[in-house]
């Protein structure tokens, strides 16, 4: 037997998401079957809702429900330093460290000559507007660790030679609490070349 | 930072979905925000059709969005025998095997008294129902082989003892492929008490 159909489409959208699996889909669709008629209603809504009201920030790229972000707008955050990331989970990332108090900028992807990504398809031409508007003094590159990341923090780098900006890359390294004999080669070798004195 | 509202309640709708932890419910959020305003509209149209279209067959209680199922309805069906299972989902299971021609009828659950799950919540009532009215012969409880899956195919069998029916269980053994030294000792018992000959 096969599923009557608005069950069968049911669990073809719940398979759409990301690392969802046909048991995994039809699970979640007899979930929903499960809810009563309201919850499954504000279900539905919400998936409206959000994707009515969530939209890029007008400077930065991050995802706002205003023109613009929460980041941007607030006068206690240092606009003079703006960590580039290629997306707006990479924000959500950072920000739980509570440790920088810049502004973002999100590039939307990596440049990846692989994947067919070139720069102009990044928000790369936003970002030097940025640069040409406002006063940046520096610019921490915290794209992946990966050879796309890489290539793009050194595109940007290059970009932005000629404004007479500092342009850092986050550290890389061992992990803090993982054992130094588990790190990759590569990992080791940054490691060693950016150690830091003990004062 | 904390997520922006209409994000936030997002990420709740899934985190409500058996399963799901505060990951992988942020990763279908961004899914949606990334799907395009049909995909996620279509997507929001079929969980409230799915809901408002899909209700238990007024026979068997097996889900349908007819009144009465295409299993029920399918005149090539033996009518006279019964599979009792506990949910729609066993229905499905016992299709895809392609052995069983007869009818279902849903329980919506176990007998468990842990649980507060007395014999009046479940649909058997509505089995007793069919048996007086329909010309039934046998009654398959294939109700799952747990504690609580046993004792309502016991209490059902008691039910109708009155009535001449067979009822059976599905024979509960090693499982096709499985090494015998894995059995659990229950599983060996009842797969050496219910041996069949070799003809």
């Amino acid at each position: 037997m096969d599923y009557i159909l608005p069950l069968q489409q049911l669990i073809e959208q719940f398979g759409q998401l990301k690392g969802v699996g046909k048991k995994t889909a039809q699970r979640y669709a007899f979930n929903i079957l499960d809810m009563t008629d309201e919850e499954a209603i504000l279900f539905a809504q919400t998936i409206l809702k959000a994707k009515k009201d969530i939209h890029p920030c007008d400077i930065c790229g991050n995802l706002t429900d205003k023109d613009i972000c929460d980041i941007c707008s607030d006068d206690g955050r240092d606009k003079e330093t703006i960590c580039v990331v290629s997306e707006t989970t990479d924000v959500m990332s950072i920000e739980q460290t509570r440790e920088f108090n810049g502004v973002y900028h999100v590039l939307n992807g990596v440049i990846s000559p692989s994947k067919g990504i070139s720069p102009d398809k990044l928000r790369i031409k936003e970002l030097i507007d940025r640069i040409e508007k406002e006063n940046i003094k520096e610019l921490i590159i915290a794209t992946n660790t990966g050879i796309d990341g890489e290539t793009t923090a050194l595109y940007l780098a290059k970009m932005v030679n000629k404004y007479n900006i500092k342009v850092t890359r986050p550290a890389s390294g061992i992990p803090v609490g993982a054992d130094l004999e588990y790190a990759d080669r590569v990992t080791l070798a940054h490691a060693f070349n950016g150690r830091t004195e003990i004062k």
